[in-house]
């Protein structure tokens, strides 16, 4: 694997190699010493081109727990704001001999673009409306962990649904998820209101429903997506507390979850919106795990792009 | 010792072990290679929703020199601005694996909470009007080492006088520095002009003046507290110029300073307000040893909260 | 060496010294393990009160691949914008016990000023009008290099022309370069329009030109200097259009250009402004090499004013 642009990209054992690495990455987490050697004397750099604390922070973790030096560089306050293009960016930070370049931009195939300008390993850490792989990669980890409590060796989801709430136009994460899952053998089903489904839907390989209700007692997983909160004013529903009745997931739509179904949420929450305390806090909610499972994903990732024995970083005649 | 949370919990023989072993850290300052392993592998979060350049820095620097990783968190572009509540936030930060979670918030009491939501190691680096614990241990460290250059062997500062200047009922570093030097037996003279002193001030264990010049030969350490300029406005005082007429230390009063008195500023100064150049530049001074006591004294409690042989990080179910 | 705040105080022997070392940490590029333990322990603070990120950058990546510990403080958000004095933000970083401060300032002569001041090592990252010295080096070793697949032993540049193009008023990669390019015995010439030529320029050691057009067939290198968008409302030219037009390195100057003739930019490029597309993408450009050897210039200077073996950090009475 030489970038990680699209959750699309990956085939079923590929994913399978990426969670499985992730699993002993995540042995880490419970050390008091979380340092591998691994990546010593590799850098990688966060390039981001929108803010995203938790994104930022668990790449930075994770390639320091690697032993990679990791530089961060906000668009904000950069050459960006002086008018660079992309391009002229993207070269020159990848000039300075970066190994591998963790890109977030607000324009959906910036990462693809980038990963055919360097030679320095991409991964996209969310563009535009795009995807956002290892946001994909984390819930799957974070799933069949739950799965393997009852069934200790589940390697695919094949008979599992999952259901997707929200606003899936706008939304890299319910793109990638529908990708990941659909290569695992999940069944997928997209909930929204017919405001925030995408034109194009009728083609993706999913169940299609407006009715939150009528979908409950099918889930084994529900993964409710964010609100962006700019979306309030922009005619796509008429107020937070309809959008709430109809779309959250209350404290009465808690109850009529299948047993055992799990809750998932890629953060951050708005508590009472989409999601209510009761459910973000139940016992079958994995909001959490999904944050530590992004650290193992990251790590795994990184570790199949940078990590192999023989790398060298592919030099230009520049370089 | 758990969290370090507010210089009121701390009893004596803590602080003084703290202060110990902040003065073997301190050795670490004067070599070239200022690097300890105590701390390699560990992960230090400095989460910070208000700015402050020093006290961010110093944890860092400290941080580092343990050999920790060490991850900046601004609450500027962070999650919070989205809206996310603080309790998700730091369940999210300590998720990711850390190890002891440094905190300033605008907020008293944000630390304390956060100690009661995660297993990490938790830091007060400032809360709202309440406290900022290792701002009184570095004061201390400084006027420990001051007194020690004429009596070496002191510990406590039984029979000394500190007075403390200036706007009391804003200053969280009045109020962890009261704590703290009593504690150590000091006598503690508040000074402040009667706007500036907060209600319920009786209560304290302190002696309260409003007149700074009849207590200027009394002290043996005099700590002028920064005017927040933004306070200018708010009726608590005609004009700067008064405030400094009345409660700044003016080269005039710098000289009727008792012989050796001790001159403290926890920074940044506002010059010509509430503190003359002579006095902050005085042979005296103690100013820019506090600065460097700040970075000796949180590698003390960086290694007191996480350097245990034994440490290992508590987990929960979803770390 | 103790400090790097001049090109202009370079002598001849330390300029060759420096990119000589250059040419060895250039190696470190190439290898997939980019880190030398030459500064491990040592404490670089980048403290930064104008935002660039690629020199930032440079600096981080330079400092981590020798093993410094690196801390970034922006003005932005720090004490600084709190009203404390330049001086006192600079003893206040130098007392956390930093062992070279690399600092970027709108104001001339601030880096001097700080050497002064503290006893760590000072860095000018660019200052004001004044200079970017790392900037004239890593041009220098460019350059030299670009030579140097000619002529394999060329250490000066004497018989050599560079032509610097643009805003030479505002520009302190101008004068870092003269100083630095006349040293090494190049010949400058200075092309810009009459508004942009400081007062003073008849001093100068270099021949000036107000007609690109004239100067082409004669340089050896071409270096375009950035156009600060916000100089186009100050009067100093009619409209972006028409700069291009007499100042900027189109298509058409691009081929009457000599044979072999190297062009240089120090970045971020306006393409089609100062520069156009064809220019900056030429075989013959170095834009790129330029961005690489700030790293391993920026290496060399690190470790010229650290890298000693019994270097120890000046200690004051107050350190």
């Amino acid at each position: 694997m030489r970038h990680l642009l699209s959750a699309a990209d990956l085939d079923h054992d590929e994913i399978v190699e990426i969670l499985d690495l992730a699993e002993e990455m995540a042995q880490v987490l419970h050390r008091p010493i979380k340092k591998l050697p691994a990546l010593r004397g590799r850098t990688v750099v966060n390039l981001f081109f929108e803010d995203s604390t938790r994104t930022r922070s668990s790449f930075e973790i994770a390639g320091k727990w690697l032993s990679a030096d990791v530089i961060n560089i906000s668009a904000k306050g950069s050459s960006v704001s002086k008018g660079e293009s992309l391009r002229d960016t993207v070269l020159t930070v990848a000039a300075m001999g970066v190994d591998a370049l963790v890109i977030r931009h607000q324009a959906s195939g910036a990462p693809l673009q980038a990963s055919q300008w360097i030679d320095a390993h991409v991964i996209n850490a969310g563009d535009g409306m795009h995807e956002h792989p290892t946001q994909a990669l984390l819930d799957a980890f974070t799933i069949r962990r739950h799965l393997r409590a009852e069934t200790p060796d589940v390697i695919d989801f094949a008979g599992r649904t999952v259901a997707i709430v929200g606003d899936i136009t706008h939304s890299r994460v319910a793109r990638s998820n529908v990708a990941l899952l659909r290569t695992l053998g999940a069944n997928v089903i997209i909930v929204a209101p017919p405001t925030l489904l995408p034109s194009g839907i009728d083609s993706w390989p999913v169940e299609v429903s407006t009715d939150l209700d009528s979908v409950l007692d099918r889930a084994d997983v529900i993964m409710m997506l964010r609100v962006q909160r700019e979306r309030m004013s922009g005619g796509y529903f008429p107020t937070p507390r309809e959008y709430t009745v109809s779309y959250g997931l209350t404290r009465d739509r808690l109850a009529k979850l299948r047993p055992g179904a799990a809750i998932c949420h890629p953060g951050p929450m708005n508590r009472g919106l989409e999601i209510s305390a009761d459910a973000a806090d139940a016992a079958n909610s994995l909001i959490l795990d999904q944050v530590a499972a992004g650290v193992a994903v990251r790590m795994s990732v990184l570790y199949e792009l940078l990590g192999g024995a023989d790398e060298t970083v592919p030099t230009k005649e520049h370089a």
